[in-house]
């Protein structure tokens, strides 16, 4: 990658404190799997971040592993979980919640979000199907926040879907894979602390948020039995757990996590003047970090010399989308660059 | 783990020239999902000394992870992985290779080996026996090298597990979380480079041996169809690739791997001598890093405020036995310490 | 139900000349698991009728079964299906195909059939996307005929159909729960003969055309490795193989099958008669055994204390799609009872 | 099979009175997916003589599915199922349930049976081992009754069992396959209305006890939610429900199950006293239909000519054992017949 990247959040290693961290504590021997203080220490300050200092929080290494055993985990063998069409879990996973053995039930996407009225429609329709024992039961309600297209739902739309699902009696599982970039965003109006009154499990992501890897999933009441040998079951159990604590540790000491959120919807803020001072249409409206415009497919090919960016969709038979994604560790040189280049 | 830990071979992080690679490269940009020059430089390498040129590597973060995405991604539906009944995967993987569909038929351990002779009346028996339809189809044969007890297959035991399983047309996978530790032991009788004559798939694992995590499965011939997605099917493909990649490159530069190896089995030969001088009696005679012995309750009790180790099985009303490791990081002090303490 | 029934074509039992050989071989002592001779003749008669003598047959006892049996034994862990969103795989099987692992890759449906042109354009949109390594390979079409609509497939849409798939690499599953009945519908331009140039496998239905229970698999060519040790492992082999086995005897002796599904489409010619006559508006203009119509709700309400039809799915607020199915079992007397009823 | 037949006792079709019972209701309009009177009839008929008219009744069709459909519906994902090593779900169901994602776990057997002692040491150990976390957690006892070897756990060992398990919060599911051959062998120590004390679902068998497919599961407390919709999605929902309730309808009517039971076993008496008085050794004591013996290697060949029995393992290098089964069909002339020809 000779160019100036903004094709996504993960192209840098990690934040150097969480370097620092990992080599000062190097040599200190550790009990394995999440044993150790340092998983601990994370543990207990991601529990007061949120909140809900009688829950509980695993670790696990990437986000597909995170949602396929979290979604397996807590669904009967007769559910399937609901998602938006362009739902991580129902596009992007290899089939990762399918290969566990259930259906992901799509909802029409609106800006990459789930509509609540849509949802309360689904679930009626399938309640009063005369032929729901033949069907697939719905069982969780899956929402990634930020969404795919960097939209955020607003407290009116979580309040509403999480009424939804417990009314029906199903959790509602909140895919935070870039939660900073949300929870930072100025149009956001939900803090990390209120999450769990939407939600009944969510995670926060670590590896787009400038960590090496891990994610870390958050029950805000109570996890469901042994989900530990879930996740060694699922593979997702790292032997050197302090890997996933210690960067957690580091990334929930002093507002860590809150500033590189903050970081990157600065930088985006930005890349949005830039955009726009170039005259370049937007696909949609982001509030987060990952902007999506419509480029002219020849100066697209022109750009991808120098700018790294993400081929999102084809939009018309001339015109691409495209997605440029700034991070915790975007430069000003890196949008200085764009800037003369676009 | 305020102790001097013979515990397990992960109980400190990485290397340091690992952590130094990783702090070197951290702010160069690079593409995720393994697509990066580091991950690319390290397969080359790996493919080199497994003398497989034309072979193809694929990272992994974890053993588990490795051994079910490696084992449901080679068997059909009707087929189950056989492996001696004290097999990892038989035993402390949560049934994770259970979960992705297939029975782990197992044959009995000898000192943590499965017998050729008893592997072949095993292949034998089944596709003599008039109901073969109605049960699982042996389809692959698992060993573990060094086994769970730190044991070694000769060379004459791995070309005749190997001729049989090519007889009955089943490929042999090895399972090498500790492949250094065996590799470098002076009782090992087979090279890397030779191990793609008696091993259709295995993988390198990194995790025990100085890595933060990463297991490097190689397929010395061709991989599977589209395996890549497998991986990512199965949760196992870090987003931030070049942790991985980083990692085995360092790993295999200037023969860190062998040299890593060859730190545990001499540290493991003082612990010997010092076992012996305690006149404390071994359960088996181990050749690599991990050492089992029998220790009466009433001392492993005293003992196990000052040295951690691993209690591994009941031996009889009054005696257990107990696993050492030594590991790449173990240090004379930790030695002599517990020569003292003993 | 003590209504005249249009509800479904399995509201009887067996035809008679099935229960009588059900009868008449009642006593003999047959090999269980299909090795008896009535199931080896049952077979021969099929692959003759279906102009395939090398082609293998199995019988299975259910559609939903037969379904996920075929689609799990063909397809790889990293492979869904693809299938018209109303596919009966899609929405009444409970997820079974999800079950085992696999994802149902939805198409639009078009009368309840996919788009060979829409086909292609998925396939090759998928090959064309970069990221298709994270996503669900298609490797299978699955096609019902007829369709849950009751419509038919044209010859040149199975011609264009396969050759997509086949360029692709991947079969065509065609779903023949109904099968009879596509076959004798005066619009139908295939022959059972001819299925083998469209489908890499197929199935007969037996249940909904005059058997008790059953469907015959049928792979023209050559089945997939231990397909019995699939179907044991499904829980579809049936001990008393015979029942299946006489079932099909009797069906494919003396044109048995084409008549029952003849009489179903002469009944459903006089059942569509008879509701134009009515003036009942069609939803869909369907050539099988299926009729679909719109109802005024009132008069559905009013009608459904006489006759037995099935409620399929709202039309707009004051009317719903109705479905009337004749069968091989359906008499003039119910015809005329529900002219008379309307 | 042109021999008398002692091979297996489901190598007739069914019992007269069934086969009546289906011709006569043959052109009955009856609702599909067990919704008909037949089986309602059926199910109240079984819960009356199970002694739990609360319970619940499912019928399905064959033995392999009900296992893998009931173990799969009520263990949650980390757990697996104990079984006898012997046990029909870990030999002879080709892996149906590490299909479904669970592993047998295996006790040593004892005359087919599991041990209540070795049970209970068995859980202790699990729930005393540190690494149980990385284990498969048992999660429900299996047991066959009578078992593949014929023989019936006593009162006392089903007590023990049942006592056992309940203390560590896990059913027991009792495969009764053969049912009526256990219930009414003069050795069975306890009734079906008494089996809910033991078992907290167990199966009525059908399919070799006289009817043409067909097995009842009882849940004589209560069943898992929606496990309709889990017979469903294993392809185990038969379309024409009233195969299944007619023929337990009349199985359950005047006592026939009992009948057809006690008939074979009287059979079993005779054929004991036939093989006695050939001084042909026994290989266990057997109370049951099922009846094993040692046959010199030479003798059984000779005999297979114009007897059918079941070759069941090796005994010694020129001896075999091998099963004689009786069955609710077996006549005296057969009987008389295998005498003349031992």
């Amino acid at each position: 990658m000779n160019k100036t990247n903004f094709k996504c959040d993960y192209a840098e290693g990690a934040h150097p404190l969480i370097l620092e961290a990992l080599a000062r504590t190097n040599f200190e021997q550790l009990d394995g799997y999440g044993e150790d203080p340092y998983t601990r220490r994370a543990k207990e300050k991601i529990l007061a971040a949120c909140g809900c200092p009688d829950g509980e929080v695993f670790f696990l290494v990437g986000g597909t592993q995170t949602n396929e055993t979290v979604i397996s985990a807590l669904l009967r063998g007769y559910e399937g979980v609901i998602a938006a069409e362009t739902g991580h879990i129902a596009v992007h996973e290899s089939g990762a919640v399918e290969f566990t053995g259930h259906k992901v039930l799509t909802l029409p996407q609106h800006l990459g979000k789930i509509n609540p009225g849509e949802l309360r429609d689904f679930l009626e329709a399938f309640h009063a199907d005369p032929n729901k024992d033949h069907m697939v039961w719905p069982g969780m309600v899956y929402l990634s926040f930020p969404t795919e297209y960097g939209t955020l739902y607003s407290r009116e739309e979580l309040r509403a879907i999480h009424e939804t699902a417990a009314g029906f009696g199903i959790p509602v599982f909140v895919d935070g894979a870039r939660l900073a970039y949300g929870l930072t965003s100025p149009a956001c109006e939900v803090a990390l602390s209120e999450l769990k009154d939407f939600a009944d499990v969510f995670y926060i992501g670590g590896t787009k948020v400038g960590a090496l890897c891990g994610e870390a999933v958050v029950f805000p009441r109570k996890g469901p039995a042994h989900f530990l040998t879930s996740v060694k079951q699922h593979g997702a159990l790292l032997a050197k757990g302090r890997l996933l604590g210690i960067q957690f540790d580091v990334l929930f000491t002093d507002g860590l996590y809150w500033e590189l959120g903050s970081h990157a919807n600065e930088a985006a803020g930005v890349l949005k003047d830039i955009l726009r001072e170039k005259a370049i249409p937007f696909f949609l409206e982001s509030p987060t970090n990952q902007q999506f415009v419509i480029l002219e497919n020849a100066r697209m090919e022109a750009l991808s010399g120098t700018i790294g960016f993400d081929v999102w969709q084809p939009y018309d038979e001339t015109h691409t989308v495209v997605r440029f994604a700034t991070s915790w560790a975007t430069t000003p040189e890196a949008l200085e660059r764009l800037r003369e280049v676009l």
